[in-house]
């Protein structure tokens, strides 16, 4: 639909998307961990461009941003959020919420469109002091005593401590309003290698996997490193790493397709080079958009441990800490994406799952949800070197545009 | 020799230990991190205690405790040291050291023994800040460079800011004297089984073994642990697990008689469950005391890595930080120690080497030195529930007296 997107302007998106990585740069990429000094600056950027796009700004009790419009007609929430993994990517969030804002400016001040973007930042989606913490808050799904609970990831900063010096305490948290909304669109890198090494520019996201954690905790004899005969131990540590051995080796025949498992931390208490661990500690991640295969493979994961625990070294313990909910993506909007990539990306676009978590699986909770994904250049994620071509950044906010105006014009 | 003895006390003993027990108690053992206000309290205690056996007391620049004689005639050195692991016995350091004040109670007030026991508590045996400092700075071995660069493990706080704030700042640090001392003794529990599994109430140390100690890092691709596939990530975190597994299947082959190995701390960056770790670390220890069984045994760790690293997928460095000097415990003193344990034992000793690294070690490289080991119940070390029998208690320090009194008779 040539001449339509007249107003879009792919360069003001990349200037955008610099501006939010000025704010805490790290290397060529960003370090914003939730209501860190950067990451809170981000937020204040942010509330300051809504009004450009005829919204006003709002942040509220949990640290969600929103840009809510008076505009008539239909809504369609679209965002992303801010906050960034430690020393990771400038993409990974931004360039969803910058999406959204350059759709709010285009559409909003539009009399020929009947509607309006709203513009939403979820806090902390990447996880510091919970799982989706703003968009479940918006969702309904989070408690006063869920945030009472809840700690940064080091378990040295509570999140009241944290609301409360950003200046959130005490605001009231925005839950959405029934019926205010047609539906939720969010745009993200897509963090692995599809589209690069297929050459298409846009992923049309299916389903969004679910991510099962678990703690798994090995306990043997805490003893002296020098004194205690190879014979005699029962030492934590090597248990655990004959573990994770073990799970590598037999999940493959297991497992989906598209299954994928990681051990992303471990500690040996008490962590001296002169002691035998007494006890260890992994945290282990299984994600699949298929709960029987999880259902499988957490099966092996207690059998493992029932097995090493009678051989009596270590007692295993498998503990499930998070309990995954695959979601799937409307499919009338994924329609709609199709559409806008034939538009405006000469149709180089996919259909695929989203190994990634992202606030979508939550609002798909609430309403209509979709995601579309641009490229990852090397399928880069989590790291400060993650980027985009900006051509592709350009392609993709234009296709994220005409979507937006599909689904408002239904 | 019965009758010779008649004023040492074996119930003095038990209640100095408790004493020092009560400071900084942590369930049955103690928690006294070198130069914590326990630790500071217990050198306090110490010097407090040491006229009672007719010795100046002092503390040094580093921390070292000393009590000094007037007596004329020869000077035993005997003693310990007074800090803990983190949540660990009440034994380990505080026997030797009030075993070395009981010996100098017994012995320095009586006219008719021709010389005297002087007492020292050596600073951070355990190694919170560095590596036997105390000990070391007494052998004329830590220069103030080392201790500018010092740090306690978390590398939060430097060994001049504790000096400070402990109070020793700008003290001289004592180094010993040539020609003072005919030798140093020192008692400890054994930390191991072999007393207690056969009956036997003294190990009489033969060789101190050597510590070897490397940091072996991993390096793999940081990725995310959602989007990235199974057969493309570069997972350092299992490169490392894979790799301590591969070092316990394949050093029983290699090793020595007595050697023990130990991964004791693990740490995977950045350590989040959604990331796949880009790098991993292990601290690796050996304990030998025959540098040519560790020579094999680090031959086969570079191998191990070259062999990974050749894979493709995590590049391993192996970097030994630390290396082992066995020592060797002096041959006349041994032939005291079975002497006295034969006298007030019923000979219930054994020869015997020390797998623990021991500030002995140290003292052997200016002066005769060796150590008497008691028994452990359940060989249970560097952890709270370490302890040994009362009785053996009071049994090991009449042959610590014993052999004292041996020793200045020449």
């Amino acid at each position: 639909m040539p001449g339509t997107n007249d107003r879009f302007d792919g360069k003001r998106v990349l200037a955008d998307l610099n501006a939010l990585r000025a704010i805490g740069a790290y290397r060529t990429g960003v370090h914003k961990p939730t209501f860190s000094e950067p990451h809170l600056r981000s937020l204040d950027w942010l509330a300051a461009r809504l009004p450009e796009a005829e919204l006003v700004a709002a942040i509220d009790g949990i640290g969600n941003v929103f840009g809510t419009s008076a505009k008539a007609g239909p809504k369609l929430l679209a965002g992303s959020h801010l906050e960034s993994q430690n020393h990771a990517g400038w993409l990974d969030g931004p360039l969803g919420v910058i999406y959204a804002l350059e759709a709010a400016r285009v559409i909003n001040p539009d009399p020929g469109i009947h509607g309006a973007v709203e513009v939403a930042s979820w806090c902390d989606e990447e996880g510091h002091f919970g799982s989706f913490l703003g968009s479940r808050s918006y969702a309904g799904a989070v408690s006063e005593a869920d945030i009472d609970a809840a700690r940064d990831r080091s378990g040295d900063r509570t999140l009241r401590q944290a609301l409360q010096d950003a200046g959130f305490a005490g605001r009231p948290r925005v839950t959405a309003e029934a019926g205010r909304h047609i539906g939720y669109l969010e745009a993200h890198i897509e963090q692995g290698d599809t589209l690069e090494s297929s050459g298409l520019k846009v992923g049309i996201v299916t389903s969004i996997v679910g991510i099962w954690q678990y703690r798994i905790t090995f306990t043997g004899a805490q003893n002296h490193a020098g004194t205690t005969r190879m014979a005699v131990r029962k030492d934590a540590g090597l248990a655990l790493a004959r573990f994770c051995v073990a799970i590598d080796d037999s999940f493959p025949a297991l497992c989906g397709p598209r299954t994928v498992w990681t051990t992303g931390r471990i500690t040996l208490d008490p962590g001296a080079p002169s002691v035998i661990p007494g006890s260890a500690e992994m945290l282990f991640q299984i994600r699949d958009d298929n709960p029987a295969v999880i259902e499988r493979l957490e099966q092996q994961l207690r059998r493992m441990a029932a097995e090493v625990t009678a051989q009596g070294r270590s007692a295993v313990q498998v503990e499930r800490i998070r309990t995954g909910v695959p979601a799937t993506m409307t499919s009338a909007f994924q329609d709609a994406i199709e559409a806008a990539s034939a538009a405006c990306a000469g149709g180089k676009s996919i259909r695929m799952p989203s190994g990634a978590g992202h606030d979508a699986q939550v609002l798909a909770t609430i309403m209509p949800a979709a995601m579309l994904f641009v490229p990852s250049i090397g399928g880069i994620s989590h790291h400060w070197s993650e980027n985009t071509d900006d051509a592709d950044i350009v392609t993709g906010a234009e296709v994220f545009v005409e979507t937006c105006r599909r689904l408002l014009a239904g």
